[in-house]
């Protein structure tokens, strides 16, 4: 990759040559997502320390007409974060920008640098006797820049939304290196379009949010949690309708796993116990939560397990005696991942449906898999209050061995999935985005004046497009 | 007003005559704002009854080189609803679209068209045992579609946030005459740029809002009421942080005022008693529900006043002993527009600033108006779990006799707040929104790249600048 600019010389002079890593450097960890499915080149891998030093990287690169990829943690699913298209790139890390600025636990906010890792936010927040909620697997690794990018989704969007809605405020560069400043502690702001909007889950198209004010909440004290057992979704949505009558809105989790999916976790991960039997054809695990310490969760969850038994809503019902028996249950719903890794090749959805349209939703899909792939296997599993129903395929690795064949069957489940999730009105995509994965995708479901508008809005804040091109929407 | 280009006589034959009123017909209603204080011309006021309706108008209109101004209940305080500038516009009228479409108690989401009236939501919401949240004075006459462009706030923002967080999906006609179908009742979507966000808050300057999907919520089944006397809003601040950790996420409003806004209800609102004694600087209603029934919610809230007077953050509390008295103490709060209305010429603002911020603004506000304007009486109430203070500045009548002595004297106090807002990083509006009242005062205090990039936004989707023009950015 050649550097005729002379644009890695002025980012070596901005930063200092241990904050740029060049390509005879080990670029490696940032030019290829962790999966290692996309592979990217870099001129250069940057770590600015500061916004103003984001600013400068941006408007340098934009002068050499070099594309610019933020990255976070580079947890993605879908490319977002590395470049593509083999077009001279410079990366720019946001991990040295990792300081607190502010915790405020009377305006119940926290003020974060786009570089810190969400598990150090939600320490923070503990340590000020609050909660932050957005919470997910990654949280260990990912940075809350990426999160706002993506507009994270996980284990607590049932209760308190996904990322978008726990921002208040954000700071970002422009593509041409401007700095927009809305980084407010308000609740309620109405002087003017909402801008920060345009950069939430927005990939990093638009520019390069550089720190961010987010809500904080009470923190949940008491804790119940039960396995329901379901002989179909439609019996889900019922009890969810009945919990919600019965336990207002202390519903913290709604987790629900098809047999087929603890199947493969049974056949596939020793290490995890099955606490209950298998017999059922669905599961639901269910999780109270109340702010309020000493309040009794388990006897109001027990009376609307009853009342559901009693009107045939479930089959049978688990309630955890224990923190331990919870945990159990809890380390069953987290090896799926796991579990349909060592199952076969997956080819694995993150569709998103209205809610009431779950129970057609997953009878259409499966039977629309199985005939473009008989031999697939289908599993389930997702978030059934957020209408959020990851679809899984898993298929014999033996009969995807071509990579022609591979790229076929893999095409062929896509539609399936995209076709009926189309068909319920819902979104290809919950949580994951688009990155570089699902460009296709995107495309052949979205209605084209949406495309029309998306191109518009990168063509307005975006004109040499140059921000992370690439993801999101085609180049052209 | 000329209709040099025919375009009434499209539109009459496209509607039918009774759904047009022209310039001979009675249009004050709808070219005045309810204060009667923006006084717009129409070349025709529209009633369409269908979205596609919406559209051929809204192209009839372009083609001619008409302005068109979206109306919902017109009962928006900025005069964002009625035509500015004396140019040729078309208002585009809602209310005959004012279906329910589906309510799902199971998806939690209702689907209406923009003319709905608030309240019939709210009602629709009840009769399926959800609430619709969204409350404000206006409720019984002001519409969805106004709700949502003038991302509308009210009593429940602490609990439920703004209507932005209200709504799920949306159906816009563009300015262009196309239709941006965004109408998903999805609780995530990851598919791109969340397109709608441009249209909520946008005041009808980006398109008009024809139908939404909207979050509803488990009902609150109860309740428990405290008015807490106390001698500042530090205090107020302190005690809120407590509340949080006694009572988590119940806390339903935090409505404060001061001594001086009671004292101009009890001087000019003979029908309102003050079911307390007027010898605190500050009141602070306190307000916890619960999605449960027989919940006991007064037992935490007196242990809680009870820890707040120990640690001296409250000089005194009533906690309502009956739903009467907590309506009395409700009809104060209620009393202020009133009360204030009848003390004097009224400028009244809607800042909002950091929760934290705002003892600091409220002594800073009252120095800046004094010292610009001494005769003035400050008064202030307002929602403070929302950083949401009210202030309003009382001025004598016969002060303001002479208009342009009016002019200055209201320019002098919106500079004074507008700067203490601005010292604190706050915002000018909360709730109101600009419209045309206040293009100048926007301008005045927001970084001029924020405006840019609304102008760009602006420009990307209505070149030709007529959808609703001279509100939110000033018609250059």
């Amino acid at each position: 990759m050649q550097d005729a600019s002379g644009l890695t010389d002025r980012l070596v002079a901005l930063l200092g040559r241990s904050n740029v890593l060049l390509p005879g450097d080990d670029q490696e960890p940032y030019t290829v997502d962790w999966r290692g499915r996309y592979r990217g080149e870099a001129l250069a891998v940057v770590r600015p320390g500061s916004t103003p030093e984001v600013a400068k990287v941006v408007r340098l690169s934009a002068e050499a007409g070099v594309a610019i990829v933020p990255q976070g943690g580079n947890t993605g699913l879908c490319g977002a974060a590395v470049p593509s298209g083999g077009r001279p790139s410079v990366i720019v890390r946001l991990d040295r920008m990792r300081r607190i600025r502010e915790v405020s636990p009377l305006a119940n906010t926290i003020t974060v640098e786009a570089g810190c890792v969400l598990a150090d936010i939600q320490s923070a927040a503990q340590a000020a006797d609050r909660l932050f909620p957005l919470s997910l697997g990654a949280e260990g690794s990912c940075r809350i820049g990426g999160n706002i990018g993506t507009n994270a989704g996980g284990t607590a969007v049932l209760r308190y939304g996904p990322t978008r809605e726990l921002v208040l405020g954000i700071e970002a560069v422009l593509p041409d290196g401007r700095v927009f400043n809305g980084l407010r502690a308000l609740r309620k702001d109405n002087t003017g379009y909402d801008l920060k909007q345009l950069f939430i889950g927005a990939e990093g198209t638009l520019g390069i949010v550089t720190a961010a004010v987010l809500k904080l909440f009470a923190r949940p004290r008491t804790s119940a949690l039960a396995l329901a057992m379901l002989e179909s979704v439609d019996q889900a949505i019922a009890l969810m309708g009945l919990l919600r009558g019965e336990v207002g809105d202390r519903i913290a989790s709604l987790e629900i796993m098809s047999r087929g999916q603890i199947e493969a976790i049974a056949a596939t991960c020793p290490d995890t116990a099955i606490p209950f039997p298998l017999d059922a054809p669905w599961y639901l695990i269910v999780e109270l939560t109340d702010t309020l310490a000493g309040i009794d969760l388990r006897a109001p969850l027990e009376a609307a397990l009853g009342l559901a038994l009693e009107r045939e809503l479930i089959t049978d019902a688990i309630v955890a005696a224990s923190e331990a028996q919870a945990k159990a249950i809890w380390r069953v719903r987290h090896s799926v991942s796991e579990g349909n890794k060592r199952s076969g090749f997956v080819v694995s959805h993150d569709s998103a449906v209205p809610l009431d349209r779950q129970a057609a939703f997953v009878t259409g899909v499966e039977r629309r898999i199985l005939a473009a792939v008989p031999h697939a296997r289908v599993v389930m599993h997702g978030h059934i209050g957020d209408g959020n129903i990851h679809v899984v395929a898993l298929v014999d690795p033996a009969r995807v061995t071509d990579p022609a064949e591979a790229e076929r069957v893999v095409r062929l489940i896509n539609e399936a999935v995209d076709d009926e999730t189309r068909a319920q009105n819902g979104a290809i995509s919950a949580e994951h985005g688009i990155g570089q994965s699902n460009l296709g995708r995107l495309a052949r479901v979205t209605d084209p004046l949406e495309l029309d508008l998306m191109r518009a809005i990168k063509g307005v804040l975006d004109p040499a497009g140059l921000m992370n091109p690439g993801k999101v929407l085609a180049q052209r």
